[in-house]
């Protein structure tokens, strides 16, 4: 597929940078596409991605890869917040959680996007103040800090938004500390 | 990059097919291209792919994704075979495993490539006649199967090929089936 005529980057005002959170799963993957400066932020695109458990595990990998590309290509973000697991019930499911991450970061790698790797608990802390907050408050406070007039649905794509945020809000402290000299 | 001139499969014997075996891994990714016919088979093109830690995890896997593109490009296999790990040390070494398997299979996914996958007491099974045989062994019986003058070095490259000739020898089982109408 080739990229829209309109360039996302050209709408953005100096300093605004457009960032794509993601939620990697198999069967499920949620995204958010998030834009913003400073404390403010606005929600630009959400969604999921589902994949048929009636293909084979490359073909959902697969799918996962090429609606991952599509995203980059026509959201043009300037970088890619995904998250890092640490956790699994069992060594299989740790491998299917890996393999929907790749997908992910496949697509970003091959088109030159940085991907920022964040571990649940330092969405949680970075959205709500406390990193064992239950998700229901994680969809509370992203509803909050993008101004939404709903909560944000399903849940992948709450956490989708919510490691956005987080990607947002540690890159602001990048620029206050570089700003700073530090 | 582009599909060289000479498609591998104008090359093969009626009936033959080929077959890209993979050994996945974040650091070192093991292939190898095998052709054949019934009980005869020949290496076409076997080799590593190193991945530098230097990079950041989703270059590491872009890097996997292009190399298994090229080869599949380069090579046209019918088939692409690999391993299928149930178990790992740990949770965090099972989604490593998972990261490297999936960058390969997006790439096949991409191409259209159908994806075999098999366990490690499969393909020692399948290659030795035994399900614990040493790696050792592995790399002793691929020489012999293929007829190769030394022993495949390394080891990634050994099982790659192990794992080519598994699903060699599986397909001669479906086709031996289907033609005594089983």
């Amino acid at each position: 597929m080739t990229a829209p005529e309109t360039n996302g980057r050209d709408e953005r005002l100096p300093g605004e940078r457009r960032v794509l959170g993601i939620d990697p799963g198999l069967a499920v993957t949620g995204y958010g596409v998030i834009e913003g400066h400073d404390s403010r932020a606005r929600m630009i695109a959400s969604g999921i991605v589902r994949t048929s458990t009636k293909t084979s595990r490359a073909e959902r990998l697969g799918r996962i890869f090429e609606a991952v590309s599509e995203l980059l290509d026509e959201q043009r973000p300037d970088e890619l917040a995904i998250e890092q697991q640490f956790v699994a019930k069992n060594v299989r499911s740790a491998m299917s959680i890996g393999e929907a991450r790749a997908a992910v970061m496949v697509a970003a790698a091959t088109r030159g996007v940085p991907v920022y790797e964040y571990a649940p608990r330092s969405v949680k802390e970075s959205v709500t103040g406390f990193g064992g907050a239950p998700k229901e408050q994680v969809q509370q406070m992203v509803a909050v800090h993008l101004h939404l007039d709903e909560l944000p649905h399903p849940l992948d794509v709450s956490d989708a938004l919510a490691i956005a945020l987080t990607r947002l809000a540690e890159s602001r402290l990048e620029r206050a500390l570089a700003r700073s000299g530090r």
